[in-house]
């Protein structure tokens, strides 16, 4: 199809579109909370049947946990083989009582749609399938095209992590498109070239026996919270760069192609810090905020906690003190070797008479970064200069989906990062909306992509 | 009076005194919980009516909080005059469902008064009043005693510290008794020699505006639970020697003889482990653990809390920290300076991009050490000896009860620290109990002192 088609056909399609995404929003598929575990398989169950409606083969794929919508379209024989990453289920919604409308009774507020999971992740994928549904109705859909939406995104992609190396054959494809990506701004197409992997543990150190009399003791019995805190500074050096030996040593470094992209990334730290209400100041100083979000790893405290926490004093020497940790892996890590180091570094900086132990490790994915001059990057940008005038940005993002590196490797397909997400869509938080405009956005860059192969 | 008129006395007074002991302790003269507030004025109430009953002038001094017991029994022109030491007010009961008989119903079980308070303070105290009723009796209290019962020691002693200065001319005394410490066990009396000083601080970081998604911003924003970390781990060296600037400047070096003192102590390292879980390794390395807790100041955290604090993981930058800090002070340190050389630190060591707070601040007390060759220890001496048949163990407490270096201070009195509290009494925790034995060598004790006086 091309572009005018398209919009067109969106045109046309309008009214039904929205009345059907808004059905699709209203499962509270909550994959973390057991009572809607229901409104999972419901929400599974609508889409599998939904993706037949459309003109796809399609089947829930059983895990030991939530199913997996698969779907597929068979094109030409020897055609380009596309393989869809989505997720169907959403993020809890408390508070509740700052929404202004419930959560999954969609409500369209100013040409934005407002629900849970309006944009993470069921309009970043419902608008693909929209596309997929025009082109084969007008036989337009000359590729194979695979769809996979899983139910477990926001609660670690349990079912599908396990099931992934049974279904190798399945899934093997030659690029994987995913659209649960941000976007520069609205007027800003953006290729996103790379993702860090996760790692995430918890740490916890055991002092005496229970609280102690920090009076009748203090000076003399070694503090849980104290050693706690040497201990996590240990993992990182003054200026915040990671202290974990050898942490640096399998990282990818960046060809001169990439450092010379990410010298042309836009970072605007006055408006960082304005946004954040801190200057991005932390991590190696012989390099920007671009290149240490893009190219290094981090370890960050999520939690740190130990004794007493009321208004007051309570003059105790706490028994214990417990700290969750996670790390964004660079392209080139391995999750476990990764989680070894850390492992063992806390090991090696035990303090004397503590008793350390490390549970709920995991080692969730691995990061990676995509050749920004393969020929599906290429293809991808020239559909975006097509659909808004000018050249995308191309940069790298911090943040994980821990399942697509075992997806690419698994499937042969090399990820595709292009969705049209925005800060102002309020992902996770209380009224997360998603505009129309973003929404077809996506639509046409769907249709247009699968069009070019 | 003699020692056998003193065990004779007791044996014949024995079942009135239980009975009244028991009358005391069933007020639930819990100070920090304000709907007990009309409890703590009753059991005020109760003991001014009882010194009246048993020879005292007595009334009650008001003060912004809760009043404090004062009863005055004239002796002699010129002879000592004695000042009396003690709290009204109890500790919580929490957890309620531990207590094998209600706190507040006292309850005499092999030998034990179980209560809340049995020890801590109204048995510490009652045996002392007790005592002083037999002389008056019996006309043989030759000199002044004025008797002071505060009532809000486990909140922070506020009342009397706010009222102290006013009442400077009525507290003047030679020796200030206080019976509220422990004794090395129940066959070896024991001298404390002195105290620790108190004063604590609440310091809270502030990062971003809220938390941040550590993937996002992972390498690049400063996280504030490890700038806590770091920051708290600059208090103290690697040993846990205290790294503040300056802070042992003014502690008061121990003398020849207190440091010969202090080997003496005994310390049993294995003994402490088993007891405590962990080994007396925090501290100075080249002191022993004996002369830490005696003659060096200490620093603690006493909590520690920052993000997230549930099961599995939550990938943020928490937006803050918050720790509880409290540290113990040695004889020479000023409270108000040893406070200001903490915040000095704190903010000398304010990791940058953060925005540092220190609040609830307070200097609550100085420690102090008596001269081990003092009249008053010398003759304390010599009737411990009498009553036990062996020479009492002369030691440092590290706690603190802070009101008693200003009441020392403006009373112009030399402490006495003797008691005959023990660890199996179980103060501040369910099952409360103090024996008939520990209450009868307390009675001795204080009739034996005042009538060698």
């Amino acid at each position: 199809m091309n572009p005018s088609d398209v919009r067109s056909s969106f045109e046309t399609d309008r009214e039904r579109i929205l009345a059907e995404w808004q059905e699709l929003l209203s499962f509270p598929s909550i994959s973390t909370e057991p009572n809607h575990h229901q409104d999972c398989l419901d929400c599974a169950n609508w889409l599998k049947a939904h993706l037949e409606a459309i003109g796809f083969e399609s089947r829930l794929l059983e895990t030991p946990t939530k199913p997996v919508v698969f779907g597929e379209y068979k094109g030409p024989p020897d055609s380009p083989v596309v393989l869809f990453y989505g997720h169907y289920d959403v993020q809890p919604v408390d508070p509740l009582e700052e929404w202004e409308s419930p959560p999954f009774t969609p409500t369209l507020v100013d040409g934005r749609m407002r629900a849970r999971g309006a944009e993470d992740n069921k309009g970043q994928h419902f608008y693909a399938l929209k596309a997929m549904q025009a082109l084969i109705r007008e036989k337009a859909l000359n590729v194979t095209v695979k769809v996979v939406i899983e139910g477990e995104e926001e609660s670690g992609s349990t079912g599908i992590a396990a099931m992934l190396p049974e279904w190798q054959d399945m899934m093997r494809a030659d690029v994987l498109m995913v659209t649960d990506i941000f976007m520069e701004s609205l007027d800003q197409p953006t290729i996103t070239l790379g993702l860090r992997g996760i790692i995430s543990l918890t740490v916890e150190l055991m002092g005496p026996k229970h609280d102690l009399h920090s009076g009748v003791h203090g000076g003399v019995a070694p503090n849980p919270a104290a050693a706690m805190a040497r201990l996590l500074t240990s993992l990182h050096d003054e200026h915040g760069a990671i202290a974990v030996d050898g942490y640096y040593d399998d990282v990818l470094p960046p060809t001169s192609k990439e450092t010379k992209l990410a010298a042309d990334v836009p970072f605007d730290g006055a408006a960082y810090e304005k946004l954040t209400g801190i200057a991005p100041v932390m991590g190696e100083p012989n390099l920007a905020p671009i290149e240490r979000l893009a190219f290094r790893p981090s370890i960050d405290i999520n939690g740190l906690h130990s004794g007493f926490d009321g208004p007051g004093s309570k003059t105790i020497i706490p028994a214990k003190a417990i700290a969750k940790i996670t790390s964004r892996l660079a392209a080139g890590q391995d999750p476990e070797r990764a989680l070894g180091s850390i492992a063992d570094h806390l090991h090696a900086h035990s303090p004397p008479g503590m008793q350390l132990t490390i549970s709920e490790q995991c080692a969730a994915g691995a990061g990676f970064r995509l050749d920004p001059e393969s020929d599906y990057v290429l293809k991808a940008a020239e559909v975006l200069n097509r659909m808004f005038g000018i050249d995308p940005v191309l940069r790298w993002e911090g943040a994980s989906i821990p399942i697509i590196a075992d997806l690419s490797r698994l499937s042969g397909a090399e990820p595709l990062l292009i969705g049209f997400g925005l800060e102002e869509d309020r992902i996770h938080a209380p009224n997360e909306s998603f505009s129309l405009d973003q929404f077809r956005l996506g639509y046409e860059y769907v249709a247009l992509m699968l069009s070019s192969m």
